[in-house]
């Protein structure tokens, strides 16, 4: 099996599961019940927790809440901030053309209830424009909201850039950092954001762990009321085996992203590469520098990128079509189905491109697997050609 | 260590964690991505254990919504079910006095967004007062919520009287089952319940996972938007571990709950009658009858609740005094701390009672360990009592 969709999830670092199965085992006291030794060993083991994913971004220890999942984060992000101090008054949002449906359908439900939205372009690489960000921007602005990283298509934005446009107008700033954090240098006073989303379950910590940054001095209007957990932003018992999790995912990608990002971006060119001198009907998407390490997406003329994800997946190559986080919606007709609104924003044709194809590669993957991808991929390929109207046979 | 706050979390089941161990090690799919088998064998696991909750409680498969927590699930419900297609308009809420600080907060919440909000009293056993309920509930009733099992006083609702109350006014009936479900029977029909919060961590499941029962044709607005998984009421990637874990602790609990609960509810009786007869100024809380198998709540005329916590303590008992939920609230004085909002209801007296004790047992407590509570007890208590003014020495 080669698995290279680790947008939609690593595999959990061996550490990672062995450190948490005590906290299911032998360890499960309730870190609110710090009276008696079994609840403090879980409050002192959230609090170690919450050091690790607070260094890994360069944060403080008491701005790291902690939630179930990254939809979570980007909600409590979105939904949190407004009609709180710093925004009071304000109705206007803006974020990108390319986030994740987490937040977009935030705003759209924002919409709903009259917040104003400006969606930035972004150029044909994925990139925001900054001066379209730059002029978007209004003292009636409550928040900007730019992603990292984005899944499908692998472009890094500049945050440096964004966080500098959001300081100079005093205006809030949340990224979606999900796809980025364990892969790329993430930090928080380098990037000037007052908000970043991240998850365990995509830099190798598990499913269930989640994390949201909260600039000090800013507050949030919680989604959950309750016991007053976390700082009262998120109350509900702590999740405890997959808080220390998330730990030990981040102190190990703070020492080991050096060596990993690295290989994987090597492996990356290599299937880039050797898939560009295979057609000449291939299109890449995203940018290629600015880039999640071990990523390659792309496109191949009249070739369904659904189709092209089964015969992969009956080799035993695991990619995705789109996002899975795309995968539960209920598509009018089919071309809806097709056109992702990210290949949409970075212009992609909507004649001649029927889906993308993502492999998204994480520190397991070998050179061998990304031999045997590009060994198998020209049948795929032939045999989708053979089988389109479109090519002459 | 003999461990007796299970009110605060049980240890999960060692078959719980066994089953749950595959999904973090080698089946890490992410349910959405179920074009390959890795998704797909994801996808199934959390149908099956959609499957065994469904079964604890009565319902049907496609009414388990899974969400991380008691908390959320219990937001979620409150929350989601206001200003849908069956509460449109309306603007009360209905609870009762004694709801865990997750009900409670939220209705304060709303409270101040614009809701009136009636608290049903209990009596002196901590039962809701029916006639009351019936008199409260008016057409411009959004919603009732009346918990199932109370983890402080350990009383258990007459809820099919609750949910006969509802119909026959047309008001949505929601329910906070999370101490009760795994260790009574939970019967979404014969409750005659709309909406209903569980939690695997109260029945040897993991934290991190939970569930909110929603009746087929009740609507919900979601608390979190983004890509639409669990019928759209809870977008998130699935924490599929935890779902497992919480599937296997249900299977377990239907299967063996009449094996261990009649053995609780002996330790129990034991443990009450044994405390009973050591002292005059000791005070029993919430219903004998009605009751969570294997809790005894007490106070002692004078003693500090936290005091007595913290000598048993010392001798590695364990038990709880309040609820662990209400452990991060900051007091701002004594006095509140001391008058927990379920020992008012039941119309403790504040100037002789100075905050309980709860010992709440689980499945894995033996007779010996409540042997070992009633030896180490007279030497705890008349220790405190030689320390109190108000009692003769």
């Amino acid at each position: 099996m080669v698995y290279m969709d680790n947008v939609a999830g690593t595999k959990p670092d061996k550490r990672v599961v062995d450190k948490m199965i005590p906290f299911y085992t032998e360890k499960y006291g309730n870190p609110s019940a710090h009276f008696y030794p079994l609840g403090r060993e879980a409050f002192e083991a959230v609090d170690e927790a919450r050091g690790y994913v607070a260094d890994l971004i360069g944060a403080e220890n008491d701005e790291i809440i902690f939630t179930s999942c990254g939809t979570e984060s980007n909600n409590l992000a979105l939904k949190g901030v407004l009609d709180t101090e710093k925004t009071k008054g304000k109705d206007h949002i803006v974020i990108s053309e390319i986030e994740h449906f987490s937040v977009q359908n935030v705003c759209m439900k924002l919409m709903n209830e009259g917040y104003k939205i400006t969606k930035i372009r972004v150029d044909e690489n994925g990139k925001v424009d900054m001066n379209a960000l730059e002029k978007a921007v209004t003292p009636e602005t409550a928040l900007v909201s730019v992603m990292h990283t984005n899944p499908e298509i692998g472009t890094v934005q500049d945050l440096k850039k964004v966080g500098e446009i959001c300081r100079k107008n005093e205006v809030l700033f949340h990224t979606d950092a999900v796809a980025g954090v364990g892969h790329t240098e993430v930090d928080v006073y380098e990037f000037g954001c007052d908000l970043l989303s991240l998850a365990g379950q995509n830099f190798y910590g598990p499913k269930g762990s989640a994390a949201l940054f909260v600039k000090n001095g800013v507050k949030l209007n919680p989604l959950f009321d309750g016991g007053f957990q976390e700082k009262g932003f998120r109350s509900g018992s702590e999740n405890v085996p997959a808080i220390v999790g998330l730990g030990e995912a981040a102190r190990i990608a703070k020492k080991e992203m050096g060596e990993y990002v690295p290989r994987m971006k090597k492996l990356q060119e290599k299937l880039w590469n050797g898939l560009d001198e295979m057609f000449d009907f291939i299109h890449f998407t995203g940018d290629r520098n600015d880039r999640l390490a071990g990523h390659v997406s792309f496109w191949i003329e009249y070739i369904e990128g659904e189709s092209l994800l089964l015969w992969y997946s009956l080799k035993d190559v695991y990619g995705a079509s789109g996002s899975a986080c795309s995968s539960n919606i209920q598509a009018e007709d089919e071309d809806e189905l097709e056109a992702s609104h990210v290949l949409t924003a970075v212009g992609v044709p909507n004649d001649i491109c029927a889906g993308s194809l993502t492999f998204s590669m994480s520190k397991y993957n070998t050179e061998d697997e990304v031999d045997r991808v590009l060994e198998i991929t020209p049948e795929i390929v032939n045999k989708l050609c053979e089988m389109s109207p479109y090519y002459n046979k």
